[in-house]
């Protein structure tokens, strides 16, 4: 195992150190390093709380600050935080207008921020993203995952709630946004979680995982590696069929990495899905590339698409200042 | 060799044609993808223009913008631009003020900046970067190399360019900020250029290469894997040394992965880095981690430290709005 660590057992608290060091401008570490927040909190604004294993950074702590969440709960690599860690985070940022925790859908992360959600004793709601279109039910998973398409809720929930909007009205933007919001990935390589050792799964120089989850788990299936359109085709493809677009709609596109895919094929692979929209008669009227929400160093991408309208447009192009976005301001 | 990728004949046309889609709004692509540029065009303001090969995303394109570069002109994966790339590039932004090139010290981009310098008809001045410490004289250099740092003149010299500061000046403050920073890197694992296909060099599971290039040309040694405090004590006390800063000086931090590691290590190597410079009376005033300067899928990261004072550090902080930089608009 090649990783730039120092311990398997202190790789999370180091990592959370550099990070608070490094954007102390904006955020604080909580006591023991239970979640990131905002340094400074909004009196009478809901508190956006997400979280979940650690490895897909930037997400969640990079998404801490002005106009997005105000705070996120690190679990270990891999593996959901602990309720009690939720509970802290709670307590820590709300201001009296509640809690909304945004949360994706796997099974332990979805236990211990219930259980959280039921110790709190302020108001709180829960928003649950599953906008992973490749399988139904997975490792870790009833239901759909979810993936990337996290930020774009983060986003445009967290610039919502900066204007002022109710702890109902959120939840239901939330929803909304989860349910426009469509995402499926391919995995070149497996990577390797830290605590293991050893990769996650075995594939071979000239193969693909169509469809992998965000934590390497199996997709729809394994074939022989394609050409990036053909790839584009059948992710964005899944994508479109998932959302039922009509031609002419406008859409957001993030082309996020997985960790160890250069921008350059991120980019291209950013073209070929355009090529995909345009024949079906959408419109990429915003994009974001880059590897936001990452599998540690697994080499591959999602395409994630997300419908755009009169509402969740300006709250997606709303100023937001955190470690990994950050505009107008 | 796994890419994500349609033609290693097109691999780069056709990752600028999304690159351009994807930042429309503040990039144009030149004739023939032979450059990026910013859209609008300030009168009277000094155009920079950089580039070199291609594999080092962000850099250069995505500098491209207000505060920063006005064009970037991408050769090849790992291959200089041509003269006429840089000539076409200097015509279209120039709008009066003479032009700055900011060149990497590599003997190819060296020599094709220099024909273009020759041949372009408006004012023009060279800054060259040679920050990495690592070693004298390498494979493509004469002199040692320039690396990340490169990312902190175009940003402190664009900003100085952005208020008006003319071609003099700006020279002597692009060569004063080179002189003020000093980087080095080490690899884990090698990149393959795709039109070679296979790795760039064989490293064992259990080396690394200390002092790597960005292009993954040898460093001073390989050595048995290290742990991240080994790693960052002899990056950054290599850097500390060719500083030769005093105690309680200021510094800006950049953490940079060279496309294959991830961020959560990214940060703990922060940490480290941070405990490095602390032991020598210096400290971190600004942060910035991520792969920005990168070597394709290359695992590892280097260290770049730049003495900041009251000259550097208001030309840091001003805003800057490009596709991989932005703050403060």
């Amino acid at each position: 195992m090649k990783k730039l660590i120092n311990d398997v057992e202190t790789l999370l608290t180091e990592s959370l150190d550099g990070f608070a060091a490094a954007h102390s401008d904006i955020v604080t570490l909580g006591d023991e390093g239970r979640f990131v927040r905002r340094s400074e909190l909004k009196k009478g604004k809901v508190a956006l709380i997400s979280g979940g294993g650690s490895g897909h950074e930037p997400l969640h702590a990079g998404f801490v600050g002005h106009g997005m969440l105000d705070a996120a709960c690190p679990g270990q690599v891999f593996t959901s935080p602990t309720p009690d860690q939720m509970l802290a985070a709670a307590q820590a940022v709300d201001t009296g207008a509640g809690v909304l925790f945004i949360v994706k859908n796997y099974s332990g992360d979805m236990m211990n921020f219930q259980m959280a959600a039921e110790m709190v004793d302020c108001d709180n709601e829960t928003v649950i993203v599953n906008d992973d279109v490749a399988v139904e039910n997975s490792t870790y998973t009833t239901g759909r995952r979810g993936v990337a398409g996290t930020l774009i809720v983060e986003k445009i929930v967290g610039a919502a709630a900066e204007r002022g909007d109710g702890l109902a009205t959120l939840k239901k933007l939330g929803n909304a946004v989860n349910k426009a919001t469509a995402s499926m990935g391919v995995a070149l390589t497996s990577c390797t979680v830290p605590a293991a050792g050893t990769p996650t799964f075995q594939i071979g120089s000239d193969e693909m995982e169509m469809g992998v989850g965000i934590h390497g788990e199996p997709g729809r299936r394994r074939v022989k590696l394609a050409s990036a359109d053909d790839i584009a085709a059948e992710l964005t493809g899944s994508i479109l069929k998932d959302l039922s677009l009509r031609r002419g709609a406008e859409v957001l596109l993030l082309v996020n990495g997985f960790g160890g895919t250069p921008l350059l094929e991120l980019y291209l692979m950013v073209n070929a899905a355009r090529k995909v929209l345009g024949g079906a008669g959408v419109r990429a009227i915003r994009h974001l590339t880059g590897s936001y929400v990452t599998s540690l160093e697994m080499a591959g991408c999602s395409i994630t698409v997300s419908a755009a309208d009169d509402t969740t447009l300006p709250l997606w192009d709303a100023p937001v200042h955190t470690a990994a976005l950050r505009w107008g301001m």
